[in-house]
Parts: structure tokens; C-alpha cells; sequence
């Protein structure tokens, strides 16, 4: 038997794991296992600072938020900061809002960790897109509504509007727009090109958390309410019938009816 | 105080739980404390068995699985038996596989409850169109490469393919098709007539169970290798560049550079 026994060289591995939409209930049980068993949790902005709690003792945590405007940290020096933490200290995780591969810049880290030749495991998490509106009993589906749904980011990596955004403005899909508020005007404007003034919308902010917000309304008035319940980023955007579907829509289509009918 | 009282009498309520693509660990913790506390489970066909034992002793649990061509239960004697129980036994747990409004039908049962005035809740769960490709590594989006994600049921309500289908086909958006395996001849049938038949395409059976299984191509060729590596129902489909991220794709990129040089 031998005698020097190097007992604390730990194995680099990394797990990219979604933290789901914020309500740190909404996390699945293979991700707390995961934060369980982390030398190092690498966690952003959005994640919910409660699940934290998970973390084994004399765990490293390490925020590497970008905050909408005042980058922080960029992906490159994320990425560093992940292989060096699984080479020296074994286990990382890597803690994403929402779900990793959902504008999640995942598939990246993922692609960085291969060039190191360090294992790496995805937990998918809850994504906003679903969620979020799911939680407000918007359904993203339903029948002989929606048969279909298209979720775009609203803030490209050129900062421009994203091109499938023109299409999805176009298509019958229910559209959800993620990181879309800055933008809200201009998406306005491609849905009135498009004829659908009239089309029912949702601005959910912080969806799941304390601080929700919910705005309705249809294309032509959108601005305007999320104006008036000061809706702020992080919210999404849900364009579509569907959205007609929620308890708020009601007094909207009531009014437009009456117009009708006076016309 | 009064010596008469009724400790048995429960209030009705209605819980749409999403139990997330297969795996039991992938399931949130809100869903666990929602079973937990459940007087009645009703669970779907895809929702893994395991899960019922959360469950508190005498919880009641009834299998309302509408398997592919054999409809034991119609959504109208779901939603009866919903409500049934709810009346009669309190907190009803209905346990959906993935997410329940992503074509789970979800909002058609919140709206039977709400007929009877059953206050009901939604807990979202993992979509399989999302996290399903997730575990392969495939990301739904990748900056470069796919800007937003297409998520479209194969089968309708009518039979038919899908309207919204042919759109997707000709978008550049990263297309996943729910309930589309048995229509994947017509699907291929579409991207061909737009030209795309080199795009990347995996099928995916039983994502996130331990009889997952993968196949990868591209649209001219994926019935073949669907066919060889015997995939089935359930099964998603991912039609986009992002799964040429994979690493079976390689030997199929190799494939068409060397046919290239050839010619």
C-alpha cells in the first residue's frame, strides 16, 4: 500500500446548468444536486442568489454578471475563468438563468471547455420563454389558437434587430421576444407593417419573482401601457392570439367590441 | 367552541404541473412540494412513474395516458375527472409530461376548472423541445449561427401537417418539431422544395430516459438513418446549422468536403 496518497487532486470537470426563470423553487432537483457537488459555482446576473445557499462548505462563488450595459465581465474572460477553476479546483458549475442554450452564450463555454479537453455536462433549466408567460396562463400553444411558437432574442450580438424578427412578425407562430423591451417601439412598427395593430401583447417583467409586472394590450396601445406600469428590463415580450386568452385582455377586447358597434 | 367539526372538508384546487422530458431528476423543486401535497395525481403517458412516489400515503393516482393511436381518455373525460376530484377530494395534481402548454393541452383544462370556479395554478416544467436537444449539446441557439428557435407540433389537430410547418421550412430559424416523426417523410419533402437539403437534422427518441437515442444527418438523408438506427415514437426533430455542433456531424461534414474536392 502506498503511502503518499494524493487524496485532494480533484478531476476538471464543468456543468452548464439553467437556474430557470428566478423563483428559486423553479429549479430542477439534478441542478441542486449539481450546486450540491461544486468546488466553484460561476453564476450570472439573473440567477437568483438564494440557490447559492446549495453550495457545499468552503465552496468558491464567483459572480460573473453582465449587466445590460455595464459589462462586468465579457464571455472570453468568462470562459478563462471556468477552465482555470476546473483545472485547479475541480468541479465547476456554471449557473445560467433561465436555460443555457436559450441566448445563454452556452454553447460556447461548452466549446471553450472541449479546447482544454475538460468533460462537460448540460443541466437544461427552465426556460422564460415558456415559463414566464406559462406562470401568467399564457399558454405559448393552444389549440385553434396557436400552433406553434417562435422565441427571438430582441438585442442581437450587432445590437440591430434580429432579422427572423421581420418573418416572425409575419407568421401565425406565437412570438415571444427575450431582451426585446429597448426595442419595444421598433417591433411595434414591423407588426403595424405587417397590418396587426390589433394583435393581443404581454410585457412580463421579472416573471416568477416578487418584482413581476404584467402590461396588456394589443400592438397599437403596447408602448403606452408598459409605460404606464413602468414595466423594466428583465421582461418579455409576447406577441400573439394567445395572449387574448388572459384575464386582463378582457375589459381590451370589451372596449374594441363597443367600438365596433358604435361604428 | 364547537365540538362539531368538519376537519375533512378540503378546498378545491387544481395544480397543472409540468413533469419535464423523462428524466425524474429534471423536475423542479415547486413541482415535488405540488405532488407532495397532492390529494389526487392524474398523470399523462410520458410522464416517468417514478415520480409518483412522492406522493403522501393515500394520495389517489390515476393514469390518463392518451397513448399514440389508442385514446383511452379524451380531454373531456380528463377534464371531468379533474374537476371530479377536485370536488371530492381536494388538491388535484394533474401531471403533465414537458411543460403543459407546450402542446400539452394545458390551458383547455385550466379553462374546464375555471368553469367551476376551481382556482388552479400552473408550475411550468422542461419542455422537451428545448432541453431534449439540450442534453445532446445542441443548442437551439448559437450566436453566428441561429438567432431564434421554431418550436411546431408535427401532428395537428386536424391530421395534417402543420400550416405554420411550410413557413418554418423557408425561415432561418432553428426549427423543432414535437409529435413529428410519423410525418417526417412529408417535413423532408418541405425543406427539400426550399432547397435546404444539406441543412442538419437530428432525430431524437426519448430524450433524457435511458432509451434515448440519436440520429443525425441532413434533410436528404435523415429517413435512411432514422430507419438504420431504429428510432421511435416519442421523438423530436431538429432541423438548423445548430446541429452541425454535434460531434456525429463531423464525419458527415468530412463526407460532403471530400465529395466536394472530388468534383
Amino acid at each position: 500500500m502506498s503511502v503518499v496518497k494524493e487524496t485532494n487532486i480533484k478531476e476538471p470537470r464543468i456543468t452548464l446548468v439553467g437556474a430557470g426563470p428566478g423563483d428559486p423553487e423553479l429549479i430542477t432537483l439534478k441542478a441542486v444536486n449539481a450546486l450540491k457537488s461544486a468546488d466553484v459555482i460561476l453564476y450570472d446576473a439573473l440567477v437568483n442568489e438564494v440557490l447559492l445557499d446549495y453550495a457545499k462548505p468552503g465552496a468558491i462563488k464567483v459572480y460573473v454578471g453582465k449587466r445590460s450595459g455595464e459589462h462586468s465581465f465579457g464571455q472570453e474572460a468568462i470562459n478563462k475563468l471556468m477552465v482555470d477553476y476546473a483545472l485547479n479546483y475541480g468541479h465547476v458549475v456554471r449557473l445560467k438563468g433561465g436555460d443555457p442554450f436559450v441566448f445563454g452564450r452556452g454553447y460556447e463555454e461548452l466549446d471553450y471547455a472541449a479546447d482544454y479537453s475538460i468533460p462537460a455536462s448540460v443541466i437544461p433549466g427552465l426556460s422564460s420563454s415558456i415559463s414566464v408567460p406559462g406562470l401568467q396562463q399564457i399558454p405559448v400553444t393552444h389549440r385553434g389558437i396557436a400552433e406553434s411558437f417562435w422565441v427571438v432574442t430582441g438585442t442581437t450580438a450587432s445590437g440591430k434587430l434580429s432579422n427572423d424578427l421581420y418573418e416572425a412578425a409575419r407568421s401565425k407562430a406565437t412570438v415571444v421576444v427575450l431582451m426585446g423591451l429597448g426595442k419595444l417601439k421598433e417591433i411595434v412598427k414591423l407588426y403595424q407593417h405587417e397590418g396587426k395593430g390589433k394583435l393581443p401583447v404581454a410585457a412580463i417583467q421579472s416573471g416568477s419573482t416578487e418584482n413581476e409586472k404584467l402590461a396588456v394590450g394589443i400592438v397599437d396601445t403596447i408602448v403606452e401601457v408598459v409605460e404606464e406600469k413602468q414595466i423594466e428590463a428583465p421582461a418579455l415580450l409576447v406577441f400573439g392570439e394567445v395572449v387574448s386568452l388572459h384575464p386582463s385582455f378582457q375589459p381590451i377586447r370589451d372596449f374594441f367590441e363597443a367600438l365596433k358597434e358604435e361604428i
